[in-house]
């Protein structure tokens, strides 16, 4: 069995999961909790007894959505409804290992030259990397491409504005849309009897061949795609990686229409290499393993 | 007299501007003419007499909007009308100092350590640094942020896509939406008698009181602040700069209504610092003494 080098959390929006990890990323040992949303106290208790189970002298990686500082305060992340939350000096209270707290996306973009990388889920975060170093900003907030404007005054957004690229392809975007068109139109489907609308469920009756869950699931790459050719256009990226559970399950829909809407709006797509866009190869697991390395590096345990 | 280390150059979409540099980037000499936009042979020409006219044995720096690879090949300039053509090659027969093509929004956003830069002239250039580094990309082709969609589907943008931010915050865009304006109203005001329309004399007649021209302005620094939102976003600037004419012209009823758009679409506003949105300091001349300047360090005169 691998040595375990690190913890690497994901604090998702509706789940945490931890897992101890080997030197490559490995998981070794997985475990699993809702995410007590809206309750910071709970919160930090949860995560602190995932540590005490896993192994209290571990590095301790966390990667969370939203606005972390360098010194892994996490000042806004709505999606989890913590404001102002020092996570890093609350884990350091439960293991003696070294902590990191990093915005989960772009801690799921390290380790590639030049990248994109969106992650679908709850909401949808971001990561650039540029040259091989991950973009921090300023003021370390760099990375949240879930809040690019695709269509100003469009859908309404959780971050409270609208148009916002997280209003049409995020999981729960998907499952909202999916309502709406089922509010709107007598079409007979699978999803006519699921309750709640989520963009897990959408994407079961997609894999059923249900032809109202495809298009929903299309036309959320679509948006997918104008958001990427914004990016892209930009930064020149050699790939775009997707991240996330609801990337991860929707992909084959997904990526294929938010291909073309890129490529369409490429700036002078004949005269250039088009970026792939591709499943981050960790899938669902890139955050929570790539804040767990990122701990374990800022440890010197590997 | 401070001794010139480069020719400066930028090929705009309806002039080029040449001017030998001083090592501090300061203008010697200075020179214009008409883009002569569409025919690739009579700026090749044009440009090798400004190059005979100022010094043919001195490092040319040449800035020019649109797709510029890392050798200096322009690869797709719609604006100048230039496809495919390798610049450097072209000039490098008329000077003895050696050559260095690049995108005018880039060479302008050069010297600083967290920025990005969106040029409003004819078109909507860009450039970011990133760590204090210019971003290249993958294929050199990185900075085109005139092309990040803000509203899909909407206004046709010269690109040939809809909803770009070219189509609503370049010089001509505030042409035509002051020539759609007076079109749908009976307002009176001063842009009534004047033809053509272009973002020059809309700011002409907003100097002047004009309610129409400054609307327009304002309106084109509504969808400016959109974008820049999600450039913010994405990559947590210290500072956002405006290069080009239309930008300095237009700046005071163009920057605080971009201001306030943006500050409104940025994620956690009361949570982080805003970047503040200033002129760059070389305001037309940014392009031009940046790809001078490019120019000299690559040959070592600086």
């Amino acid at each position: 069995v691998p040595e375990a080098v690190a913890i690497g959390i994901d604090v998702g929006g509706t789940k945490l999961v931890a897992a101890t990890l080997a030197a490559d990323g490995g998981v070794l040992r997985r475990l699993r909790r809702e995410t007590p949303a809206g309750d910071e106290r709970q919160l930090v208790g949860d995560l602190g007894d995932l540590v005490a189970e896993l192994g209290s002298d571990l590095p301790v990686g966390v990667g969370i959505a939203g606005l972390v500082t360098p010194k892994g305060a996490v000042r806004y992340s709505p999606n989890i409804a913590v404001y102002d939350l020092d996570l890093a000096a609350e884990l350091g209270q439960v293991t003696s290992g070294g902590v990191a707290i990093v915005n989960d996306a772009s801690a799921a973009a390290r380790g590639h030259h030049d990248v994109v990388m969106l992650t679908l889920g709850t909401g949808v975060g971001g990561g650039v990397v540029v040259a091989g170093e991950l973009v921090l900003g300023t003021q370390g907030y760099a990375g949240e491409l879930g809040h690019l404007i695709v269509e100003e005054g469009g859908r309404p957004c959780p971050c409270g504005n609208r148009g916002c690229i997280e209003a049409y392809a995020s999981g729960s975007a998907i499952g909202r849309a999916a309502a709406q068109r089922l509010a709107t139109t007598d079409a007979p489907g699978a999803l006519r009897d699921v309750d709640p609308l989520t963009g897990k469920s959408v994407t079961l009756a997609a894999r059923e061949d249900d032809e109202l869950a495809r298009e929903v699931i299309e036309e959320a790459g679509f948006w997918l795609g104008v958001a990427l050719a914004g990016l892209v256009n930009a930064l020149d990226p050699e790939i775009v990686l997707l991240g996330g559970g609801a990337a991860a399950e929707t992909a084959p829909w997904m990526v294929p229409a938010a291909s073309a809407a890129m490529r369409q709006r490429l700036l002078g797509p004949d005269f250039r290499e088009i970026p792939p866009i591709e499943l981050a190869s960790l899938g669902d697991d890139a955050g929570m393993v790539g804040a767990g390395l990122l701990a374990a590096e800022r440890a010197g345990t590997i």
